[in-house]
């Protein structure tokens, strides 16, 4: 077993001090807590590229309504895979639980982090520059028998965090309570617009 | 049998009384029919959002020229079902003769609201923010056995439209009469061009 | 309009005067009417060629299931286009008030048909021996503003069928009334389905 | 709201009465709960037709595998809609934790029952006769924004088995250790299998 | 027979009389030849619709560069099939000898005119609003045996040009000599580019 | 240009002088006429391997019935480039005046040989092991601009040899009028069995 | 850095002994060379489940047509996540020049084994149950910048054992001699069978 | 083999002496070595058009960073089929080690260049202007046995240069030291990000 020793070393190297201390800090950041003082997150919102911060910032907007403590961090299953290795194996003993992974093109974030943990992995396919997203959805949602990913809609992270709130309502009858609240938030909407296309007509309703 | 009546047990809830009473005039609307008082709708125009009303007013824009009355409603699958349920339960004798239902992505609305009535209903796929309408296309033409969908072109609701008008033309010898014509018109007008086209070259015609 | 008339003129030539009359006869079917002596058809069901009659007897059966007169022909936009043209024409002013049509690979029949008569066409995409029938369907339902096609799923006549007794429904209030105890008999097969599962538990039911 | 009383009103219709009472015993289930002794279901298997069984077995054979009391049902969005409703909104008061559903083609089970319960809903697309599975895949994966289903691969009700366990063993910590076996279990197989290849070679592993 | 002749009975009803006439001209436009006096055309350059012209005209444009005469017409199968059976059934005889067609969406021209003529079809897809051309393709690629069209690429009418040119060529020693020069032509283009890329290098060649 | 020369320059090396000389033969085949006394083949077959060979006879047999001559090669784009390149430059002073190529997968042969002669090149996308044929029918359809393959539907060689045939008869009314009576035989058959179908019912056509 | 040391520890448990031991030897057995007698391996073929050897075995056929030693192994990237990480990461420093890898599905296994090692990875799309294997391929081949790789076609291992050989090749002249010889040898096949097709006839040559 | 000779021999025709001569050395710059005096290049970055290069300088700039002397040049597989020929067979005798073709549409050049030379030929699919590069992914990859491509994804000519420079490091092992570098400075890169990421808050971080 000595070789898998060698298998958690990494070689810390960098042009700059300054760059290895913020990696060392970033791999160790699940040590450090004091980054975090608020509330120790129970969702990791991780995704391959700050370029996916645009879609994935929709699942942090939904868990912050429903008061659900999350972090967000940068994990690239290709450029980190030591981070993204030691982020799912640990996130378990560090309180997470549920991780929700964003990934374009080739996705194997999702997957991976699901093959390295327990905990349930919902996964967004990003939709890369072609193929329209296709190539992610497949990469994240065919999963062979063994390591399931809850994969929802292209660039759907507002369903991610819906479904995280879902699954942490199991357990937790106030959070289930408050997504059937927000259900019936999101029908009372539909009926107020229903309702004000019923009084103005489609074409007053159009150029309103 | 008692259960079925909780089914229908529906509790009202919102932030404020103005949006209840919208919601509930709403619900009842197929009653207060002083609402519309011109003519008892015969073509429902329904749509998931009031995102695919600029797809989905081709079809009242069509009616309209044929003279067939008809509602535009917003009635969505996944976030008001009871309304969905209550909408296509009771069109049939509410005088309703052909729904056309327009959806993105998953759509569901129109093979439900077809599971829900005897009465034929059209589906318009609307090319959703990804895939470019291939998955409301599958969604809503792939129904199985026993619960036909008529499915128009994606985002097509022009020829949705044009569909009600020959389903209700079965039985209205004039309306069968003002659809023949409408496809001599539309003759008359690409003859036109391909009249204008013989006469000044493609170079002209491409300039004008 | 002299030109006009020779577009209708015919050659019949053939290997042998029972080829030729067979074809008179055939063209001439819809005037020699001792052919369908029971009841006039309502609906049209044609096929592009008899391999697509395994898939097209479904819309018949379910036809004769409703008792609803309807014809059965073989009319190929291709290989026969003036018997396509003639008998699109002439199924208004013949007593036809739907007409389903089936045709695969890329499907020409189905928007053909509905270009030629005021009538609403169902459109079957069947599936020929490459693509899945996904060629069948775009060729069928991706129909261009002005001339819509009611298409079902592919290779599903049973729904074209249902589909033309729910249009001929909206005039007919026994019809509609049947296709309701349809719905609900169907309904009925699932729920003593269901119940048997219940009872047996699903590795019975499965091996049963 | 009188309306709303109607709506849940549903007229039992049957060719004799035993399919009546098979139908009201099989829509009163929730409430007469002696037809399960054992215990109360967690997790809800639902599929849209008897046809779905072969594949959504092996969600039931997982939970057995890890003592999580399931119950198996056919709920057919498109043929029995009511009891897709009642099953929907009444599976939380009635001890169901997770829904796994299960459906082919233009499968709109899933997404349906996500719309009606705050509880997360598992999708399995059901590969049908034709496009191998990609009409359900997108008809279940690409929901709107609002109504969350968990997606698993194509025919893969393994995973989505494992996945209702990770999703109970948010809260449930024997549970997810029993998860986390499980994959060690897996990786023990793949390194009985690996070592084997390595001593005999591949082409007698091929011929064993 | 007379049925047939019926078939070729057109009514000619308009808003105007300068419809009509318009109508009346462009049906009969084979025969009133002093509309094209410079020479009779040899290839039939047609399209659905005046939308197609931007891309259709690529085809004129290269037959115009070769010298080959052709006419450009408006003829679509799904608004005017008449003239498209007209068109088709008489180009022959009219002396045209290569019949170029585009169309887009369930693109039917192409493989219609082919059923109706022994001429050889070249077949466009030109891409309409959605699925990126591929439903044009396939409509017009996947004709099944018996009639073939010739399918060039996507968009490409400058391609279906240079095949007409091709098969003029077949018996035309000019044209063929003419069309090995162009593809040395488009060959020295290349080599002079690639000599301006070496010599200056790709920056310096990407800003220029 | 000595440069040139080499280019030409082929090492002829292999395991038997049987495989050399037969080699030899088949590249020189193009001189040794005496292998092809009956007539000089007119349209030149040719497929990428002899696996395609069952696909790609249709378009021999059509030919055939057609009276017009033609060779059947084995030429490979990918294992006999040289082949390839002297059989496409080399055609048309052979007196080739159509060529038919079929491939599966990435079927580089059609566009090939369409690049190294003006004469027209018809190509069949074979399907290959996977993709259905979709990866064949894109790789011989998309030539870019400058190059045009004139291309059937996957597998349809019959339609290719149909082709061939219309585009000899631009020059050859006697093959025209061929081909005219080859779709009026189609027409016949269709007739025949339409007429069939009338006598019969489907239920007894299907049976017989 | 401690907390990587802990990344690196894997708790072996087992059902017995003689799998914990299996499990030792397997992932050690880069350090126990004896098992490997003969040749260090110079190709390292490994793929995610023993279901994928019937395909992958054609890259051994071929590298040991050409005398290239190689090792196959079974290394799943979602069943042995830690013996994935150790095996890519060991690669190089055991001699491993090229790892040839094939997965299934949403097939990661390339991608991350590329991610982390330098040596070139060449990706084998295996098809799976569903879709033909372009969920497959996408996941393979639609790589993020910064981690390529080299991806063959569908079920290709042959042409992946081929790869492997000419980027061995570049610095091993005799090997690319022999891969230069090798696409001689394939010449020489299909000569020999164009000959004899064209001494036998098409006819003959299908039914010997 | 006197035929093969003349299969070498191009006739050089052209507007002007300027085009002649500019041919003549392009065709022969393997020769005129003083265009390329710093460093014999290794790797051949070749592409269809000039339309490419946006694309394609991305491999370039690559093998510039990596210290790998590259040649870029246009070579068309359809309009310099002469040019390709020489090219691709003569790379090996010039010392290129490893060729990157880059093509869109229906791609022809990587698979026909890899056909003609033992050296290993990395293909990169430029997404054309329609059907979003899947046609050129495709023809590219979809290679039959015996001829490899190594096909990277689609307009990724970053990784086709970070590919070969994988490649060349097998016998480098001073380029595999960068190469492992590179990955590292990759994750450098990443972990940076994470930081600031986990600093600043994504709001933060996305509006900065």
């Amino acid at each position: 077993m000595r070789k898998q020793r060698k298998m958690g070393h990494i070689t810390l190297v960098g042009p700059s001090m300054g760059i290895i201390e913020a990696r060392l800090k970033s791999m160790l950041s699940e040590e450090t807590e004091d980054d975090q003082p608020p509330a120790a997150p129970r969702v990791g919102i991780i995704m391959g590229s700050d370029s996916d911060l645009p879609v994935m910032k929709d699942a942090a907007t939904i868990l912050r309504e429903f008061n659900v403590p999350a972090e967000v961090r940068i994990v690239s299953a290709h450029r980190t895979p030591e981070l993204m290795f030691s982020y799912a194996s640990s996130a378990r003993e560090r309180g997470i639980q549920v991780i929700i992974a964003g990934a374009g093109g080739a996705a194997h974030l999702p997957g991976m982090v699901a093959a390295l943990t327990p905990l349930p992995v919902i996964g967004v396919p990003v939709r890369a520059s072609t193929l329209d997203g296709l190539d992610s959805l497949l990469s994240i949602v065919q999963m062979p028998r063994g390591v399931p990913v809850a994969t929802v809609a292209i660039n759907n992270a507002t369903n991610a965090g819906l479904l995280a709130v879902r699954l942490l309502g199991i357990s937790d009858i106030n959070l289930q309570a408050r997504m059937a609240q927000y259900q019936e938030d999101r029908r009372d909407e539909v009926l107020v617009k229903d309702d004000k296309l019923g009084k103005h007509g489609w074409e007053d309703y159009l150029n309103s």
